[in-house]
């Protein structure tokens, strides 16, 4: 189910101060990130830091809508416009025994944004946030964003078929997209 | 196919000057307006100034891939945050026959946003913009946003199991949306 997006961003300027039009629509759109950061910033690139497949834990498969146990791939990636321009950092969960041949080869590899692949293959699918939020840095988001800003964060299923596809929980710092 | 959008986004600002994050977001993104409009500026009415159905002529059949003289859904809206703030001005296209039947009531029903329509019936989809422009506007947009100010717009199809759904073209004035 959707939560109240507007009612959330409304909740996280309370908390931390006023949103700009581009973070309160980075936070809830429910179209491509991608596209949205290749329009703000130039085209941008995807580095990923960790990618290994997994075994789903008990919150992930019920997050996930899969067995406990089932293999996950976990990925952690940032996009960026140039290296040293960190944009957003993103951790992704994707049932990989659910892919097709093709779409799976794309998903699993490293550095092509989801946005892209799903263009790629024309496939229609439809985004739900689940969650919409603040919170402080961990030493690895200090490290990336080299600073230590409160961050905006949510999290999102992107959905297929009546499956979700893959899990992405979304972070950036408050001191971006400020104009 | 989809067209290169960065770089139509930055003829237009060649001809007509710098865009705001929110209006490039507005021209380039694949999800849903309804849903960006709700959280810049508040939840958004769509007023219905037109709907008739027509036959589509020789172009519309041609965009749409359906027949000449197939039935079309024709529905000029505007969106509005409040009556007297109008945000967009939507021109739509549906071919009629390929609707089921639920999700045919509530399309051609008027002044629900088709986002919401979406989202209700979890419709899994894509959408492919086909034109991002600015153009002069006409007496009809003059009188609606008030102003003579150059006019953003786009086109895009909003495609369901491989068939467009819906063609919209959405028009807002240069002067909005800048912060």
């Amino acid at each position: 189910m959707n939560m109240n997006v507007m009612d959330r961003i409304k909740e996280v300027e309370n908390d931390i101060g006023n949103l700009s039009s581009a973070q309160k629509i980075l936070l809830a759109t429910d179209g491509s990130v991608t596209t949205i950061l290749d329009v703000l910033k130039g085209h941008i690139n995807v580095e990923t830091l960790v990618q290994e497949f997994r075994e789903a834990d008990d919150a992930q498969a019920q997050d996930l809508g899969i067995n406990k146990g089932d293999t996950i791939n976990y990925r952690t990636v940032v996009m960026s416009h140039k290296p040293e321009e960190p944009l957003i950092h993103a951790i992704s969960l994707t049932p990989v025994d659910k892919l097709t041949n093709n779409f799976k080869e794309d998903l699993l590899k490293a550095d092509i944004p989801i946005g892209r692949i799903l263009r790629k293959y024309n496939i229609e699918s439809r985004r739900e946030v689940t969650h919409i939020g603040s919170e402080e840095p961990d030493e690895e988001l200090r490290s990336i964003f080299h600073t230590d800003s409160t961050m905006l964060t949510r999290v999102y299923n992107i959905i297929y078929k009546d499956e979700i596809l893959i899990q992405i929980k979304e972070t950036f710092p408050y001191s971006l997209f400020r104009e």
